[in-house]
């Protein structure tokens, strides 16, 4: 059955599932705060900034007006930086009129309160405007996802109607949704998983090979799992493909912008002359202060998130984070 | 304190552990069946055949006399092909003549009797003669720990006090082991990574990206996890350095000769010749069919490795990895 879905946000993650859903024959508005940006995708299609090479489906309209693009639509797919989450929910607040799936396919946590986005997402909207909040996570680099690569998926909420709605809407012959009802877990998975790539892209820049960065995604698994577990997320969903699978992707290819953003450290660059030169959204440097001070608060030890952390916020070299993944002497895995 | 090493087998990763010992000060033999390698060795100082531009610290000597090698030694380091394991051990049995550890870097399972090595070790050698059977294994191409790259890996023994020597042994600035007691799961997850790791290089040899390799190591790590547990392993060894680390590093690079294995099969070759063609014992190709046994035999799910077993046991097309990988409609994760 045909939806009409409002994909709010045009990066290159938003791009890819409006494409998606457009395949699948759903009706698809994407959103935009950029004029420029909406009269590129309308007239010539395209999203040279974050997807080159990419045409958007005819049937996609763009939009600046939020209202517009939401009206009338069955699930809101919110999937822009989490800096502006609660921001655009609290506008989204004011303009829904019935309840409606959310989904979200951000990855991060927020500054100060380290929340995770569905809760910033259940906070901002009204239950009378939240049929069910689904986060969509998992090892998709969207430059391949719109060449139809294969990729699989986890769709994740607390309500299983709405997870498996979400795998309706998506699933199709090249793009496997499996659904899940620890959001948690996979929410944290998504996140933190941009600090372990940031550390990988370090490791690198060093010029250290594959053993080291093996180590580096093993041992950073086993911390984000560590925090995970404190925070309520059952430890197997990091196992999963929002997990190992996430990491994998994000700490072994070149598409990821969080081990760009590592290799040009390890590379010896400092981060204000690295995140103007990406000239994009880097999640995990945020995503590193608040997983750095939810460690902190709950007590768990997160050596590589920390070196990590004080190579972003205090200067230390680089080495520093090799030092935190090689320094114990003599201990049991 | 110096201890007194024969290592056993001087492939590739025989080498660069025997060359890792010698660093640390141990004095060790290394043996070898062939004539012509003890030469080579012994003159040349290279391994031409496994380990390019590598030479041989000074200090080790090479042997084809078995009870030579071994004569004195605090420890035997075990590192051939898994076929010829039970054969060596039943020498090593009538030729050791007191209690010494036995360490093993070897990665399979037995055709056939679908054993562990450490269990084959255990069986042929008299317990007059093992202080204690130890399994290393982490995610380790020798090509890197040659060039003293930073390497992270597992002893695993039931037998603490023998799983500490070996770290002991092993242990400095950039070779990081770490001690566990879950033998099971390290040599289960060190076997069956080998079967993903065709897998992934089917997925790449058929031109797939990253997502999907993802997913085929996040969905390869779930159905190991799902054996080893049935077989008495600690689920979490699968996501420490044995399990997700050397999925990562087999899966992720071309010094992986399962790897290389799997994309001439995704090309379009058949085993035979991609066989024939490396030139090297492909661990994976039989423990494919060794974990195809052991699932059916437990009952346990395992899609990838079935998949696997049919293109290489039963001439299916390649692309039924695929298939196995994004058949099922609308599942859980």
């Amino acid at each position: 059955m045909s939806s009409k879905i409002a994909v709010l946000g045009a990066g290159s993650w938003g791009s890819a599932l409006a494409s998606v859903l457009v395949e699948n024959g759903h009706q698809v508005n994407i959103w935009t705060r950029e004029e420029s940006q909406k009269n590129e995708i309308n007239t010539n299609r395209t999203n040279k900034r974050y997807l080159k090479e990419f045409k958007f489906p005819k049937e996609i309209v763009a939009m600046t007006d939020l209202k517009q693009a939401v009206s009338g639509a069955n699930a809101i797919l919110v999937v822009i930086p989490t800096s502006g989450i609660r921001e655009l929910a609290k506008e989204l607040n004011k303009i829904i009129d019935r309840k409606l799936t959310i989904i979200h396919a951000s990855k991060g946590l927020e500054q100060q309160t380290h929340k995770r986005i569905s809760v910033i997402l259940e906070e901002e909207l009204s239950d009378d405007h939240t049929e069910g909040i689904v986060a969509l996570s998992g090892p998709s680099h969207a430059e391949e996802v719109v060449k139809r690569d294969l990729t699989t998926i986890t769709a994740a909420s607390l309500n299983q109607t709405s997870a498996q709605y979400v795998q309706e809407l998506f699933i199709n012959d090249y793009f496997r949704v499996y659904t899940n009802t620890d959001i948690i877990g996979v929410e944290i998975g998504a996140a933190l998983k941009n600090i372990i790539a940031i550390g990988a892209g370090i490791i690198a820049g060093l010029g250290y090979g594959d053993n080291a960065k093996a180590g580096l995604v093993t041992r950073g698994l086993a911390e984000i799992s560590r925090l995970g577990l404190e925070l309520g997320a059952d430890p197997l969903t990091f196992m999963g493909l929002s997990g190992v699978g996430d990491l994998i992707v994000t700490c072994t290819s070149p598409h990821s912008r969080n081990w760009r953003a590592g290799y040009q450290l390890g590379e010896g660059k400092k981060i204000e002359s690295v995140l103007s030169n990406m000239g994009m959204v880097v999640e995990g440097v945020s995503t590193t202060q608040a997983a750095f001070e939810l460690a902190e608060e709950h007590g768990i030890e997160m050596p590589i998130t920390e070196a990590i952390y004080e190579v972003l916020y205090n200067d230390a070299e680089v080495k520093y984070v090799l030092r935190n993944l090689m320094q114990r002497k003599g201990k049991a895995e």
